[in-house]
Formats: C-alpha cells, sequence, structure tokens
C-alpha cells in the first residue's frame, strides 16, 4: 500500500526542474553531454536561448561535448551548422557517431581496411585516424546486373564494415558488405547507430540508419557492433578524452529510450527536455519506467539559474 | 544408456533411402511439394535426371508442386524458365513467394491499396487478383533530395507494404514503405520471404529478400508477416488450393532449417536431396537436429524405382 500511495502521490514521478533544482544540477556536475536534435535545434533551426545557455555554462566552467548519431557529416563538418545558426562551439566538442566508429577502430587497434555505407563523415574520420577504406559515396551510382554467371569480387583486406545512414543505399553496397561478413574471416559489422528514424528535415521523419543496418543484418544473420548512442563505446570513449568520471556528466538529451537510458545506465546524471519528441505525459505515463533525474520544457529554462543570482545581487 | 546407444547404433539417424524405401516415399503420398533452386535446378542449369524423375512421377499420377522464395517473376514468368530448361510444367503447378502475397491478401478479403519493394513478378500477381498498387519498377530511378523542408507525401489509402527481393533497392523505397507503415492506421507489412542470401547466379550467393526484409524491420521496429517458406500460410493455401490433406504430400528440399522444417512443422512427409546446399556430413551431425524422413543425393535417384519395376517384369 505505501509504495502505491507513493506513486499516487507522485513521490516517484518525475518533477519538473524548479531553480533549486536546476543550481543544484548544474553545481553538481563538470561536463553536459547534449544530444542535438530536439535539445540544440530542432531540423534546420536553433531551439529559443540556446545559444545564451551554452554561453553561461560555458562561463561557469563548464565542459560541453555534442553527440549526434547522425554519421553523415564528420566533427569538422558538423562545426558548419553550428556556427551557422549561431553557436560558439569547437570542432573537439562534437561527438558524432561517424567519429565514434572511426574512434571504435582506433581503439582496438584496426589496421586492416574498411568497407564503409554511409556518406562522407565516416570516410573524413577515417582519414584523421589514418585507416583504409573504401565503398562509400563512390559506390553510389553502382549497379548489379545480375546477368547469367555474375560473380562480384571483393576485397579479402576488408576486416570491418561500417554501416552509417546512406541516402544512396543500394544493392551494389549490400552485397558488397554482405560478402566481406560472411566471407572474410573475423570481419568486424560496426553500425554507428541503430535509429529508426530520423529529423533530416524539419518537416517529417525520415527512415534512419536502423534500415542500412538491418539490410545487412538480414542478409548476414549477424547483430553489429553499435559505437553511437546508446551504446557503452561512446560514453567511456567521451569520459576518457576529456579525462572525466561518470558522476561529473549530466547527460541532456529528448527521448527516454536512447538519450535517458544512455545516460541512466552509464551512471550520469540525466536531464529530459521537452522541446523534441518526448512530452510530459509521455514521461509522466504508468507505462513510461525511464525516469530523468531532472526535466524541464528547454534548455533555455537553465537561464533561470542566472536571473536568479541577478535578482539575489 | 538405451537412448545413447540407439544413437551410437545410427537407429536415430536419418538413413540413406534405399529402393525399397524410395517405392514405399511414393506410394504413400499422392503430392510432392518441390524447392526448386538445388532441387530442380542449380542457378541457371537443370540438375542431371530431373525431367524424366518429374515424368515418372506424372505418370503415376502424381500431382506436382514448384514452390520457390524467389518474387521477382509470377508463375507465368517463372513458366518460361521451367521450359528453357526443357521441363514439363504448367503455370498452376509453380507456387511462387510473389503468387503466396497476392493469394494472402485475397485470404484476407484485402480492398486497399499495395506498396510494392520487388520487382515485376509481384505486381504481375496482383494485378491476376485485382488488387491495385504502386510502387515496385517504376520508383526503381527514384531519388530523395533531402533538401531543407522536404516533405515527402505517401497514399494513405495504401492499406499493405509488400517486401520482396529488389535489385533496385533504394532510399525513397525505404522512406515510402516507412511512412505507409508508420503513419497509415492498420497497414500491413508482408514479407514474401526472409532468406538471407539467395543463388541469383551459378557464381556465388547474392544478398536476399532479407536484406530488403531487414531495411523496413529496421525503420518500423514491426515484425514482418511472411508468406513464402517456412511460413504456414503456403502450405495452407496449397493443400487448400488442390484439395488434398497434410498427409498426402512429401516436401523435397535441399535446406534443413527452411524446407525440412517447413515440411516437419506442417506435418508433411520430408525429403532431403544433397544436390543443393546440405552435405551428408552436415545432415548427420550430432549439432543437426532436422531429420527428414527420407534422403537421397538427388531426385532423379527416384528414377530406381522405375528401374526395378523393370527388372522385376
Amino acid at each position: 500500500m505505501v509504495s502505491c500511495q507513493a506513486v499516487a502521490n507522485g513521490t516517484t514521478q518525475p518533477r519538473r526542474a524548479d531553480t533549486d533544482d536546476k543550481r543544484k544540477l548544474i553545481d553538481s556536475v563538470d561536463c553536459f553531454i547534449f544530444d542535438c536534435d530536439g535539445v540544440i535545434w530542432r531540423g534546420d533551426s536553433v531551439i529559443d536561448g540556446v545559444p545564451e545557455t551554452l554561453d553561461m555554462l560555458r562561463a561557469m566552467g563548464k565542459r560541453l561535448v555534442f553527440v549526434t548519431n547522425n554519421s553523415t557529416k564528420s566533427r569538422a563538418g558538423y562545426l558548419g551548422k553550428f556556427t551557422g545558426l549561431g553557436l560558439n562551439v569547437n570542432a573537439e566538442e562534437i561527438y558524432s557517431s561517424s567519429y565514434a566508429a572511426a574512434a571504435y577502430l582506433e581503439s582496438i587497434d584496426f589496421k586492416k581496411k574498411v568497407y564503409v555505407i554511409g556518406e562522407s563523415g565516416i570516410l573524413e574520420e577515417l582519414d584523421l585516424k589514418g585507416i583504409q577504406h573504401l565503398g562509400g559515396p563512390e559506390d553510389a551510382e553502382k549497379v548489379v546486373a545480375l546477368k547469367k554467371g555474375e560473380y562480384m569480387e571483393h576485397d579479402e583486406d576488408v576486416g570491418a564494415v561500417v554501416v552509417g545512414f546512406d541516402r544512396h543505399i543500394n544493392y551494389y553496397k549490400i552485397q558488397y558488405a554482405t560478402l566481406c561478413i560472411r566471407e572474410n574471416p573475423g570481419c568486424l559489422f560496426i553500425a554507428t547507430n541503430m535509429d529508426a528514424v530520423t529529423h533530416l528535415t524539419d518537416a517529417q521523419e525520415w527512415a534512419g540508419n536502423g534500415s542500412m543496418v538491418g539490410a545487412i543484418a538480414g542478409s548476414t544473420k549477424r547483430e553489429p557492433i553499435t559505437v553511437g548512442k546508446p551504446a557503452e563505446f561512446m560514453l567511456d570513449n567521451i569520459a576518457k578524452t576529456f579525462g572525466l568520471k561518470r558522476q561529473q556528466i549530466c547527460m541532456v538529451g529528448d527521448r527516454l529510450d536512447t538519450d535517458i537510458l544512455f545516460g541512466k545506465n552509464g551512471g550520469l546524471t540525466t536531464c529530459l527536455v521537452l522541446s523534441g519528441v518526448t512530452d510530459e505525459e509521455t514521461l509522466l505515463s504508468p507505462e513510461n519506467s525511464v525516469h530523468p533525474d531532472y526535466y524541464m520544457s528547454q534548455l533555455s529554462e537553465l537561464l533561470a539559474v542566472k536571473e536568479a543570482a541577478k535578482v539575489a545581487a
């Protein structure tokens, strides 16, 4: 009965953060990891008040990291999006799943070639780590004739297939990746992420990398190693790169089943913003078991801490 | 101990069919369902002795059905392959997964439109059932620009997406199918089959419809209704179409995990031929638990019954 009442009273429910909660959150961590879409921007538009909030956190000495499961751009490529939206960010603060794939291969001292299903971001990040690659955009126009006796050659030195979102996915790429994984002994199958859908434009949801990964899983009957959210690798790598302990980090995101779960599983403080795909009704519904430590309408609510400090002064 | 000895003595192991077994098999059933690839042909070549064996069975009054998970052709389209290989077959004896998809929709009295990922075979079979469709080959060259604000319209009257093997799979088709399944209430997701790989040419294995289905499962997080082997629907529909009881049917195939399992699960007599992907070592290995009622090197071994009858005469 006690626990039922507790639920009925709302004491085990997430509570909307007030100014004291916000101050406590900011004081308790040294680093904020931000999911981008639905937190920093929506499609092609920056969310109201975000630039000022980032400036405030930076002025308070906080380390900021921007993570995105979108693998189509490299970190350098993403920088253009940030600066174009008036956001003051360095390439080193960006952690894209394209970079995660290259960082993962570096972490296992990978020396063979990579076959890429994906766009230029993955190739650029592999280049920066000195990892040889083939595939990607250069295979966009390739066609398989499937005429009598047709045989596709493949490179036996490919030791990993990296699969990221690819608007030019085709049967040539599917077959090439399938041959590498099925026929090259020990060949790895790496997914930048498994997102079902993604906000490629403001206007609607688009089929995500779940489709490209699903295509290769379907022909190889293999499960991929995922390096983007919500995989552990990304978090380990961020903590190691920036010399942080888990308890010093807050994950800020708009998705319960990826961002918040990723943060909770990793032992981070978690903060949900309602400016993306999750509404308050979903968060508070009895069906939802993923409860963030804090939640607020949008990131700029953290500015209340600054306003309160001004009033106090 | 007894059961271990029984295994050691080989009494629970499948045994290679002798002439008496073959006669018993033929006498005990009225219909043979044949998997095609690895049983009737390998890639583009008919397997030795098959035409004579089929003629013999037909002369004995047996009903013959040729099933294939390949959905790229309609039954009429397949007829060309049979006759081109010198096989005497009628279109009504062919049961392709393209036909299975149309037969499934007919069985549920489907009245809406179908979006097709796949080749011409599915469209032709839908036409024969009077079912409206869009997609398929006409979407082969469509490109999604993903420019700012891009929005893809889709037909809200689509009530089913049928996914078959499609060498022209592209992102347009993936997104269109995803929108129909995610946004049209009650929209069905139907897979002609889930084969990981397929022998599209003699020269090598090619990524199969597992890839196309995996792509749509990955963006919709839905599991498909499968109508080809080893799904129950195909067997029910064959039995109903030809007015047969399960115990009157023998399934002949070269794959333990699809053909033989399909037959056993359906209550059919089963016969494995070693002319396809399964060798005797795999069949008899302790790891294999799928045991056919009969097995032989290739279908033409059934001709021994005719030879024995001649000698006796």
